[in-house]
């Protein structure tokens, strides 16, 4: 038999974690998914594979090369690489039957051949809700994103973040209004980097651009920090349409952020944020631990004109945001801001027979569970000692032990695994 | 635009369901996970990519060409096609730091490339718990299985249905006291069969294989239905090493029944019962519902020597059971037994502005959220009619209407969307 043995390893580039890392993790999973809930969002799961047809209907370039594609038969078939694309297919072949404005979810695992390095994952957790319009969405959609991102993180509870939003019609205007209508792509691209590189070297790669000196100023007074943001693009006086556009809706958005619950400390329009160049059209979003910059954003998107346009001529407009839980959670453990103090077991109580005859300890157990209280019996023949043992690694809050005084009694000797207390206790006595 | 619109088409044998359906597939889904979490299992999610090598270590003939399996760079790949064999994998590899008995539960999708068909799927979900054993495992284990199957389907209330156990080394044995031992293996295949095939058919297979009359009428009474099948395997006073060692374990298994909380009338051992014929060994389950056996069996499983052998020298037994809940979810669909009156919605509540300034409504919708409500809010600009008609087709129980006046009392009107009832109250009246 030894002969024949395959090393039992698992590919770089997918996290497999043990069970104590997958409890929290999947803490993490459902604080996110039932926050989605909250907010009204339905659910939806599609198929990992797709007809590359459909599903690459879109990509090109670099994407194109990261996805896991491959024949089976006949079929030509590539696993999906985000939840966006399955959301526009999914959208536009059930348009007929769906509701609109429709608010989906979507916690699922997406696949990228990515060059494996610390924190890159090949398959990875995202967890995305878009609201999608028919025709039109209002923008008080907008408005309620950061509501979203604000509850699911005050639930997470990894320290003090902050919301930062833009709004893509603000900067297109604006650099309209400076005379450079037909470089804003590349401008943008350049100003997306100002955190990472600097503002000099920003200066330095819009002169090669060819902005001029005046120009190269006004862009980064622009993207500055200001202390009241909104005061100062009014301030501007800016006669461009996009730009006009873009801060009625960010003042919009603002104005509705204290009904929607988030504190002012929490939100923040930051003028440099750009993201997404492409794709997004008006608000964009991301989220900042403010205590762990470095590690960027936790929790981005924004909205976008039309979903679905390779699937249908419908106009599907959408606004969303997307968590990658995975990276995140590698990102939380480097940190160590995963909780220690969370639950750590899915047993709140260890029950250990110290008799042959196990029909008690398992009344015990059923009771329990019938009570909702998860419930493990330890059910090996093993030494005291070593049954002890194993309720401690597994980090069970409590162990129930039943000898022959316990049964002759009908009670049970009740232990608190972290303080060593002990009492003897009827059943009905036992409060977990 | 329109010359590039692809047809947003899923493949065929993969399950996508709409927002209404999925609300209740995932019900079902949480009450599984939430009991398997009752019993203390603990969770692990693995790849769905593996080294082919690795996944199909032990895989050959039928399983083999139904494998999702690809190259990407210079690795050969495969989808996995069970939770099982990445078990296997999970345990050699981190047997070091893993605890044992080791208690898993698994739900998530697993790849078979199956011809598609009514009811297959070529994605589908397994929910899988495992208890494995290092070097040994108690039989007791063997005994809490019934009560997990119990108490998932008792919740699931898809109807009466019983909980078929038999125990492998009874039918082997018995076949040995018949002088069948070089044969065991085909009469086990021809004896599964019965109950498609009928005794008859049966009786006429075994004769092909050279089992002379006498023998099939004994092998045909014994796997047919028997008052008390526990006295009746008594009283037939084999003497055959494997036949006492599967009696006394199925009489182990049956005497803790009670204590587990199963009800007689959802248990019982049943001699036809043989199941995946080179992986067990020991006690066998199927679940089936009594008003419909023609479904088959809902819930699986059984005892194995060795869960890892190609991975690992170190012998783990281990005890599990399964559910196809793709297969399970479309089975209930199809006969009507998905419940009518369950929660078909995520929110609770949804509220519905007849006014332009949002304020209020979002401030009463962030209350409610806080609650915990799940609350959603209609912020299209649409006619009265329009709005209160999505809320309906959401299925959405209540509708919290606020116009001029509510704003001015500082209340809203709560409208029961089923009775159509509706009364003027503050928030803090709002009974949801």
């Amino acid at each position: 038999m030894a002969n024949n043995i395959v090393e039992p390893r698992t590919l770089p580039g997918f996290m497999e974690l043990l069970p104590q890392d997958q409890i929290e993790f999947n803490r993490i999973k459902r604080i996110i998914e039932s926050t989605y809930e909250q907010f009204g969002f339905l659910p939806i799961d599609t198929p990992i594979i797709e007809d590359s047809k459909v599903l690459l209907a879109k990509a090109g370039g670099e994407t194109e090369k990261q996805i896991y594609r491959f024949e089976k038969g006949d079929n030509d078939l590539s696993l999906r690489f985000d939840l966006t694309v399955p959301l526009a297919k999914y959208v536009a072949k059930n348009y007929g039957v769906l509701s609109f404005p429709f608010r989906r979810y979507h916690i699922g695992k997406v696949y990228r051949a990515e060059r494996p390095q610390k924190g890159r994952y090949r398959e990875f957790y995202q967890c995305d809700i878009d609201v999608i319009g028919d025709g039109e969405l209002s923008i008080s959609n907008d408005a309620e994103i950061p509501s979203i991102i604000y509850t699911v993180f005050k639930k997470l509870d990894f320290g003090k973040f902050t919301i930062k939003i833009n709004n893509r019609k603000l900067l297109g205007g604006f650099f309209e209004s400076l005379g450079l209508e037909d470089k804003i792509t590349d401008v943008l691209r350049i100003v997306d980097k100002v955190d990472k590189i600097g503002k000099e070297n920003v200066k330095e790669m819009l002169s090669d651009l060819g902005v001029d000196d005046a120009n190269q100023n006004k862009i980064i007074d622009f993207i500055s920090a200001h202390d009241n943001t909104i005061s100062y693009l009014d301030s501007l006086n800016i006669e461009n349409d996009s730009f006009k556009k873009g801060l009625e809706e960010i003042k919009y958005v603002s104005k509705y952020m204290n009904s929607f619950g988030v504190p002012d400390d929490y939100y923040k329009v930051d003028l440099s944020i750009a993201r997404g160049l492409d794709y997004y059209t008006g608000t964009v979003y991301e989220t900042i631990l403010d205590e762990y910059p470095e590690i960027g954003s936790v929790c981005s998107g924004g909205r976008y004109e039309n979903l679905a346009e390779y699937y249908t001529n419908k106009k599907l407009p959408g606004v969303g945001i997307s968590i990658g839980l995975t990276r995140l959670f590698y990102v939380l453990n480097e940190y160590k801001l995963l909780k220690e103090n969370t639950q750590k077991a899915i047993s709140k109580v260890i029950i250990v027979p110290m008799i042959d005859d196990l029909t008690y300890p398992i009344e015990v157990a059923t009771k329990l569970r019938a009570r909702g209280v998860n419930t493990e019996i330890f059910l090996e023949e093993k030494a005291f000692k070593k049954k002890l043992n194993y309720a401690n690694k597994q980090n069970i809050p409590y162990a129930i032990i039943i000898g022959e005084d316990e049964v002759a009694q009908n009670k049970v000797t009740l232990k608190n695994m972290e303080t060593g207390d002990q009492s003897t206790v009827s059943i009905e006595e036992i409060g977990l």
